[in-house]
């Protein structure tokens, strides 16, 4: 019977991991007519049950901020991202909304009607009118595929997916037919399973350009493990950061430099975020990449 | 420096469990001066940290959905309800509205103005219109009482204080000068820290009707253990129930009654939430808790 159980799910887990499959090639192919190169964004913590009926998991810290935040500038910058996301992580846009207890319910007034609706309070507006704006522009456009996960076995089965029917965008070769951009595949990494790095780069998607994120408490080891990283695993850059500090700067490790990109207290001050930086120069590296490759 | 910083912790989290307990015991004045009994209930999953500086956390199973739930019940019953939740569990009428992401960005549109505005939906209407106007009800009565927690540590000073604050209003006698009802404190823990339930029985708010949870997802043991429970702690009622059947029944089990109650498939087709049936059960215990005690 539980074996039953277990293959009927693994089975289940495969047929949704070739819908995804299908989906993102559909939504690639979309894209690449446009013109847009494209990023896949892996985003939000691990859970890891504890027990077979779980009472308890072992929880890897991560809001998925972050994630959330470099889909927003990738889109911004020109790129379709297609979002891969732990359920109830952060999502592009959704961050600027008040969170869903007190704070949303009082964002939102009672309008008498005929008929009774619903409208933002005032106050709520200024937050909520931008993110609203930039997340119709965005699925207008259609350049935010986002895919939904839960469990580490399905994260890994839906980003192998994604990966793989990405990995005919990433070539850097103009499409046949001409008169079209060189074309790109970021994949952005954010989630801390090291063990999918290999095939990733490997025989996934053996052409894109990989990023992958590495959060440490120690700024001493961070470079040395970094670079180890890149050894190993043969990808591109590791976005190297220290857990106090991760908000205000980060290092960006390639094999042959490094490279610190911080806010100023102005630009705290403003409420810029570390991701715009962190975007802008990845998107530069990534076109020298291609570029390369042509 | 390290022990400086834990000494300065501690000391603000005391001062935050003082102004709670201040907080809280002006508003059960309050309620009582209303006539309303008072139910303290706690709600959502512990998170302890695995590392000093933690990237890892130990995680218990709960979204808080059944304290959300039961808190609207309470509420709906006449009760005030002091809600001790953790940051970002399910909240009273908020999980009536979309999850943050997707859903909840579509359930939102830009009305045009001038001014440039934002409503609802019609298609989420059905949902939010009962849920808002329960939630403006429930705040502008001051029915509900919302206190926030992330760790363990601040959940049982925050757990303490408000007990506290509380007790004075659970003697069951009425209040001086008469013509109010006997009035009576309800603690309903749905979080599963059994060690706090012994000083909250003994010393905290020993004059309370307090009702713990169990969760087990062997049926054989479960009674078993609430009896042991029960005996140890010395408290009113467990509510009983197996991991995969919770949502649809449980079983009260109290020192010399056990009384199942569960929703029928009708009931469940109907949208019924088996929180229903445990609060308006409960009440019926409380009062007759209340009129042994006068």
């Amino acid at each position: 019977m539980a074996a039953a159980a277990a293959a009927g799910a693994e089975e289940a887990a495969e047929a949704a991991a070739a819908a995804a499959e299908g989906r993102v090639r559909a939504w690639a192919a979309g894209q690449a007519a446009r013109g847009r190169r494209v990023a896949l964004v892996t985003s939000g913590g691990t859970q890891v049950p504890l027990e077979a009926r779980a009472v308890r998991f072992l929880e890897n810290f991560s809001s998925g901020r972050r994630g959330a935040a470099s889909a927003e500038r990738l889109v911004r910058a020109g790129y379709g991202v297609c979002f891969l996301h732990r359920a109830r992580s952060a999502f592009p846009w959704a961050r600027a909304l008040p969170p869903p207890g007190p704070a949303l319910l009082d964002a939102l007034r009672l309008t008498p009607g005929p008929p009774p609706g619903v409208a933002a309070d005032p106050a709520a507006l200024p937050a909520l009118l931008p993110a609203l704006r930039d997340y119709r522009r965005a699925t207008e456009a259609g350049a935010l595929l986002a895919i939904e996960f839960t469990g580490l076995g399905e994260y890994l089965a839906l980003l192998r997916a994604a990966a793989r029917a990405l990995a005919p965008f990433g070539t850097g070769r103009a499409p046949a037919g001409g008169g079209e951009r060189p074309r790109g595949v970021c994949v952005i990494t954010m989630k801390m399973v090291p063990k999918m790095l290999s095939p990733l780069v490997k025989e996934w998607a053996p052409e894109a350009f990989v990023i992958s994120f590495k959060l440490e408490t120690d700024p001493l080891i961070l470079i040395d493990k970094s670079r180890q990283a890149l050894e190993k695993y043969r990808h591109q850059v590791v976005v190297a950061n220290i857990l106090e500090s991760r908000r205000t700067s980060v290092i960006i490790v390639t094999k042959d430099s490094q490279t610190p990109l911080s806010l100023s207290d102005e630009e705290i001050a403003q409420g810029m975020e570390i991701e715009e930086k962190i975007v802008s120069y990845l998107q530069g590296q990534h076109t020298a990449f291609i570029e390369k490759k042509v």
